[in-house]
């Protein structure tokens, strides 16, 4: 197991020099849940079809926040996302929406946590823009799925922690 | 069940009018959780002493997080946050750390977007910081725990909900 | 004529201090057009019906930067608004989307820049997201309607300025 | 015509996939005008010459906007631009101050909406420091004159469009 | 001499609640010098007559920077400046030019850091503009002068702290 | 002396243009250091082990703030810094902190800018952190002590200028 690269000799935090690290071509698939009551899960797809339509909402505040991760995540380089994908679906056992985003881009570092921070600020776009109706909600299972480029190459969420 | 005050007559997104809500103390406490190998676990817990502190920097990028709130979440009110905290403790079974934010204002809307947002945002920073050695940590059960004041008063996750 | 605020006494330009002025309810609504190509606004149209939603993403853009005027416009100061809503129509002669947006706050200074800003970053955004079937579209117009609030009270644009 | 390319094949929104086209010198220019008060351009003109410096303050207003369009325009994409110029000219019938703005960078995207941010944040700058006594004045004509770089080449708004 | 009122009872940084403190009026006056060659200060004063306005440019970014200092100072509170005027002069034994900052405020918190935070910007911009002539160029003696309102009500930099 | 480069012919403020410029590995290191009271020095020694930890804070708020050095210094450019490292040191005659930044990066224009920045932030949240106990810190001598790359090669602050 190699060490935590965020810190230096002496344990102090700083952002790690990738200026030796190859330009290739890197993207990265994360995913997330939020579990509602039914009559919340109900309203979402009622706003689908035209009238109120969260998941737009939320797919435009994630491909935001996937731009500003760097100003989010203190240790995190900016680099130029060249594109974003936002994609949702829902379930009934538990009644809930998820949300996939893939990031994609050239560059000297992964783009993991652009696709993470976009999930997140789905979910909790999502939450807000449904929370006078249901406060209950949870988010769950924020994860990264697929990641590929780099140094460590290709890297999956094995079955058994990918649920 | 009210309506989802984030949309007019005719479903089209908006920013709530809360100009005539009252100017009242308003808390919210929100938690969530990171699971990660028990070796990753192990490795956060000897930052806290002296080397590496994972924590500390997380800290730190959810309290910003807090006071951006409303550039991440499209439709949420910038307000002036008078105090935040956040406490992380963690947990052997399954190896994680708890992250919980209370966020507190004087003002006319409530600051569940604030506690919820940084609680994502400190879990963010701890995958970023661990991801070298860990991409299958996992981010679960981010809830509301809490809120008082407004018009509404205290809200409570019940037992089932809160796990 | 009085002068220009933003300057003070030696042509300096300087933030103005309002720390005097009363708390008021504060209103403003601005408008502006963006006129395209008769089939450009075919397709905006076409959107609104499910596919591809050209306004639904303006309007969360319009919001947003609504709530950034303060970091846009130099010598305007940050404020925190109560609502924004902003409303989309669109004309055949010429083919054309028009944008009103309405701002509000309580606080000691005005909301117009608010609504102007919002108004700018609509049009912009529509522009952004069919410049690549019609890059002549112009944007037209953008004007104060209305101010409500503070020492000068009521303003509206006369008929003759107003078209 | 081709189609919006800022929709997926489900017309939900997504930030168009770049990484394939090629790093070209890209240049675009923009321009707009403001109409205002003979008396306002008269104040406007004075403070060139050093007391109250008006345009001064938009310049800067204007190249800072520049820099962050891809927060503003919520599917645009990040880019280092590599310079950014700013011009302002004056008209008396009717009386105006006309902006325009050349952005320009080495990258996979074009700098159209850089360049018309930039312009539109210029207009707004001088509208907020002459409100105070010109609330009539009106934003009109913002458009863009030309660009180059990229697959579609070069592309010069025509006479008819162009006024 | 009391604690250091940014950490928790076991150390952990945090924004303190300031929720039960009075909105009163506050102001701060801070200053801080940045040396140079004198042949660089002969081409800034050339610029105040006109031409390249460095301190113009440098005004306009303490002003945002002020607006902006919760974003850089972690523990900061958001509050919203009701004013802030900067001032220039030079001196020239040794060449120097001399930045002050007044911010005020009614609110719960001082506005010191606002007031730092822009004259190190205005510096920091000044180095910017120039640097290309003199990279030399050293920052120093940034201070508080003074600062009103709150519980410790009025505070002065004594004779010897203030040079 | 060639002139001020960020100025037009005409003396209006500009973004350079650097396309021309070759990407070459850039380097930059700066230092500046803030005086205080012994007693407050004290404090910060003792937080290092453990119990409020100010030089913690202050690191990451330097890393942030290079990241965003170009929205607040107004003619920077964007650019992707490769890494930063944030080094601080402490002395007793005077009781001061030192701050030293190294920011590095792959591109057309230096990177002073941010290193300059980073420092400034530094101590600015060091006086932050420790203001409620010690109003009189005097931040000082904000420079740069090296620069590699680009056109104008290697610079390093002269004996006489780096004290």
């Amino acid at each position: 197991m190699e060490g935590l690269t965020h810190f230096g000799s002496e344990g102090q935090a700083r952002m790690v020099e990738v200026g030796e690290k190859a330009e290739t071509q890197r993207t990265a698939t994360a995913q997330g849940l939020i579990e509602m009551h039914p009559d919340t899960l109900a309203r979402i797809r009622a706003g689908q079809m035209g009238k109120g339509d969260v998941l737009g909402v939320a797919r435009i505040a994630a491909i935001q926040a996937a731009k500003r991760t760097h100003e989010l995540i203190p240790l995190c380089h900016l680099l130029g996302l060249t594109g974003v994908d936002v994609e949702f679906s829902d379930q009934d056992q538990p009644a809930a929406v998820r949300c996939q985003v893939t990031t994609r881009t050239r560059g000297r570092t992964g783009v993991e946590m652009e696709a993470l921070t976009a999930v997140s600020v789905a979910l909790l776009t999502i939450y807000d823009m449904c929370k006078a109706i249901d406060r209950g909600m949870v988010m769950r299972d924020i994860r990264l799925l697929e990641k590929q480029g780099g140094k460590t190459g290709l890297w999956r969420a094995d079955a058994g922690n990918a649920e």
